[in-house]
């Protein structure tokens, strides 16, 4: 699918939205596919890991005195302390990939977004995923059934604080329909790709070399 | 193709080219995907018809008088003056067409495109197409054979000039395949419908109701 020759750097593409809405099956989804060339931003965090978690898959686990030395030097695209652990998105192995006019995947929040638009402002590209209604939204929290009713209340509360960050994103999805929504994702990746400023440096050497015919 | 719920403002699609990248295809491809429901932006002109073209089709042919009414009246979008002859874009159909959240295809240079960008910044989104080599634009120009080798030289000259204003743009493809540069322009036209700012009226009645849930 990537047919942008000349040489482009690469997308930062943000996929934001309240738990539940369908990020984390989107995500999967622009992954599994292999023509897409998407590589998921792998996060830093000091929280002990779960016996269902493989270091260096669903996180790095790494100490604090580690974290604190990379978040002070200046290497992490963006961070948070959530329950006293440490969470975090080292800056190196993301510009080698866009380095590469490869593409990076972020699954964060709307404050991760923020720190990381800060830092790669010109190659972000943010979307922002809402549910088509709130008591949609309880039903697939509902339906996974790993929540107490409790837990459940709890995410409705952070699924509305975070509904009402929609407007600091580029584009805006309602996810009524899966397969739709995957397909608007990848024709906003494919759009990204081919958007001007983001090919400047191959596209500058190619109109020369052209117009020297 | 259009899942842009909540209603959206239109998208005016602008594409230009130099003559013989494949713009006068694309158009026509863009326009006989009736999913893409693209509304193509027609002309006024004060020159002769000629007796392959039909009113209202290739352009809607007026009078000097009529032209220039309408101009000093803000009615164009764009105009220019070539040859002697006046030709404009009337902007009330436009925008008839865009406040029903439908898009307009324009396929003008880019003069037209920076009027009409003055005019609809907010709603344009402009591409430019680049031939792969100017081996291959003198190719498809020859192949075509309508024109004396005196006029494809003063095309090529002329493509040149125009090659030179790709950094006005907002998307850049360059066509080596058709087929990809369809496909592209499809993904520019879908994401587009998903961003953000254009859809800011509709998402706001519809995030306001999802959250008085």
């Amino acid at each position: 699918m990537d047919n942008t020759f000349p040489a482009r750097r690469g997308v930062v593409l943000i996929l934001s939205s309240p738990s539940g809405a369908g990020k984390t099956t989107l995500t999967r989804m622009m992954l599994q596919d292999r023509d897409l060339d998407l590589t998921l931003s792998i996060s830093v965090t000091t929280r002990a890991r779960r016996s269902s978690e493989v270091d260096g898959i669903h996180y790095r686990f790494i100490g604090e005195k580690q974290f604190i030395a990379a978040r002070d030097a200046g290497e992490l695209l963006e961070w948070a302390e959530v329950h006293g652990n440490y969470y975090g998105t080292p800056r190196a192995p993301v510009e080698a990939i866009l380095a590469q006019g490869r593409d990076c995947l972020f699954d964060i929040d709307y404050q991760g977004t923020r720190q990381v638009r800060e830092k790669l402002s010109a190659d972000t590209v943010s979307v922002f995923i809402l549910p088509p209604s709130m008591k949609e939204l309880r039903a697939r929290l509902e339906r996974r059934a790993e929540d107490s009713r409790d837990v459940i209340e709890k995410r409705l509360e952070n699924a509305r604080r975070e509904i009402a960050r929609w407007k600091e994103y580029d584009y805006v999805i309602v996810n009524d329909d899966l397969q739709r929504s995957f397909d608007d994702l990848i024709a906003i990746l494919r759009a990204e790709r081919q958007r001007r400023p983001r090919r400047e440096d191959g596209m500058e050497a190619f109109v020369e070399k052209l117009l020297s015919e």
